[in-house]
Order: structure tokens, then sequence, then C-alpha cells
């Protein structure tokens, strides 16, 4: 088990709370709007508190569940508070006609935070190529993650493994270039005609 | 069935050779070597005839088949013989430490591959995810693929379907950047713990 503070209040915030919340940690929700906030703290229930938006999280992982375009913003704004924490990226950085990225073609929104955080903070993506509900749904799906520290990949996918899902170590944080393509594929294999009922994962065992 | 043309003679081809075979199609190998693609052809069996290098392909579609390095030379090499073609582009360009590619970060193998080819080749890019001792097994794991041409696509498509693969469309020819870090992402993958017996694919109905 592991305490998770989540920033952020919308839908991913709300299913990773659900899912950890029913893997037995606990969940400090921290929110920029103190009543949605507390909407979502209500709503996911026991063992959730809400935490102060800015103030260092009580979490030892904390999730990072705000939309791209406010990530780097809050991340400058929360700077020492997440000195020494372990920092999951779950954002994708899609341009709003999806056809690309909005960050440089040689980065990747993770890097980027990365590089906003106090070099202390441990930066890992993770979940980003999970669309809300699936998460929520809590069938054992594939969760990509890349970090270049291991113990702080380790502890996420501890984390990952704890909720039911299967942590799949993708490798440096330079391939969550890729991983945020990899969101990018899934949500255009939704448009072109899968529906978004689906995650990306690896059938092993292909050849059996 | 379809009349397939491969240019290359080596493991994806054959694998890609054996498989479309075994779905009742014909098959030309078209490589470099006359040796090798003599030995291929034997290998591959009844319905396998070698093509003439550089000659135009026999082939309703014609798999590129090569290694990225080696690409766009070949198709440069084949000229006008590729004019009027669906050219399946299956390389992908990843730098030798596996760390990201050996093309512009704006760009893609397919996207140089149908700019050096001549203006009525469409390209569509596809089987690049996929290890080729997965492709030859014949299960029925997913073949993402991405290409301007809706007609050339629904071709492609319907040759994989007739392999007993699933196609999973991933949008316009400009995806295949990020079909190519799917590739990526697969081989780092299976260094970072998975191994190579797996693909990647969609979990459909993940929910349910």
């Amino acid at each position: 088990m592991s305490s998770i503070s989540i920033i952020g209040s919308g839908n991913m915030a709300r299913a990773i709370g659900t899912a950890a919340l029913r893997a037995g940690n606990t969940v400090e929700i921290a929110g920029r709007d103190a009543v949605k906030t507390a909407d979502a703290v209500r709503a996911l229930g026991d063992g959730a508190t809400a935490g102060t938006w800015g103030a260092p999280p009580s979490g030892d992982i904390v999730i990072l569940a705000v939309r791209f375009d406010g990530a780097l913003p809050v991340v400058t704004e929360y700077g020492q508070a997440l000195a020494g924490k372990v920092l999951v990226d779950i954002t994708n950085p899609f341009r709003g006609d999806l056809g690309g990225m909005s960050v440089p073609d040689d980065t990747s929104a993770a890097q980027l935070i990365a590089q906003a955080a106090p070099a202390s903070t441990r930066v890992v993506k993770a979940f980003n190529t999970l669309f809300a509900h699936i998460v929520a749904a809590g069938d054992p799906v594939d969760v990509f993650l890349a970090g270049d520290d291991p113990q702080s990949k380790a502890s996420v996918s501890a984390f990952i493994t704890g909720l039911g899902l299967r942590p799949r170590d993708a490798g440096g944080l330079s391939m969550a270039h890729w991983l945020e393509g990899a969101g990018l594929l899934a949500v255009n294999l939704a448009r072109t005609g899968l529906g978004f009922d689906f995650s990306l994962g690896v059938n092993t065992g292909a050849s059996k």
C-alpha cells in the first residue's frame, strides 16, 4: 500500500483515485478549485482527503493529473513543494486536431515537466496511454511507464501492480516521447473505428 | 486473395511471404542478391516466384522489406517501376542504440519513402510493430497501419485480414511517425523485461 497524492480533480484524477482506494491506498486530492476538490473527495469516499493546493503533498507518490496545457505552470507554482517526490506525469500534449503534439519534436511533456520541477523530483511517465474509464474499471490492462530513476520506477510499478494492473517498463524518460505518441495512437485508433472501449497493450505469448 | 511482391529476402520478407502463401496469395520475391532470393523462394515453396531486382513488380501490393538504411536508395533505384503501386513500408528507422530514430524528428521512414517514390505510388505503413517470428506464427495479432489513400489502406487491410491478422487503422501517413515510435516502444519493452515473444496490440472490451 502507498500513500498517494493526486494534483488535479478531473476524470483521470478520479479514475486513478478510485482504483487506488479500492487497492487499499490512502489518497489525497489537491485541486486548484476548493469546491471541485471537495466534490471529488466526497465522490471517492472513505480514505480520501483534500490536500492544500501548492503545499507539499503528503503522499510518497504524487500524480500530476492536470491537462498538459496547465501542467508546466502547476509544477512551477508548486516548486520546492515537489522536492524529493516521485512525480507521475500522466499528461498528453496532443494538439487540438489530434494530428501531432503541442511540444517540440525533440522532447516530451514528461521531459519538460522534469526540467520545470526541482532537481530532486524524480519524474515517471505512466498511465497516459489509458482512457479514464478503463482505469476506473479496474480490469488488468497494461500501464506503460518510463523514467530515469530505477527506484522510482519500482515504487510506481508496485503501486500499479497493487491496482491489479500490469506495469510495463519502456525504458528511460526519453521514451516518454514515444509513450505520448502511443497515447496519440490510441486516440487515433479510437477515432478511426475502434471506439474508446479498449486499451493499448501487450499480447504476451502471441506465438503460442 | 492478392498477388504480392516483396522487395527483400530477409526475415520479415520470409515471414510475410510465408503468411501470404498460407492464405492463398501468390508471392513474388525480389532480392538484390540472386542466390539469397532463390534460397528464399525455395524455402517458401509452392506459389513463390523470383522477381527481377529493379524491374516493375508483378504484385498489386508491393511490400518493401529491406532494412531502413537501404530503403531510400532501393526506392530511388526502382523509380518508375513503382509507379501506380501500393507500396507497403514495414521499415523502422531505429538508431543503433535503440534510443531514438535515425530520421529527423518531424518526419518518418514512411514519409521519406513516399517522397522518394513516384507521385503515383501510394505508401501504406504497416507491419513495423511486429517481430518477424510473430508474423510467421500466424496468430491473430494486431497490424497497425497508416496511409493517406483510403483505397490503398482498404486493399492492405483486406490482405491483412486474409492472413488471419487484424488491421487497425491509425490514420493518415503522418501517423507513421508514431507507428515507428510504437515499434521502438515494442523493442524497448522487449529489452526491459518482456522478451520478444509478444506483440503490441489492442485489448478490446477491456472494461467488460
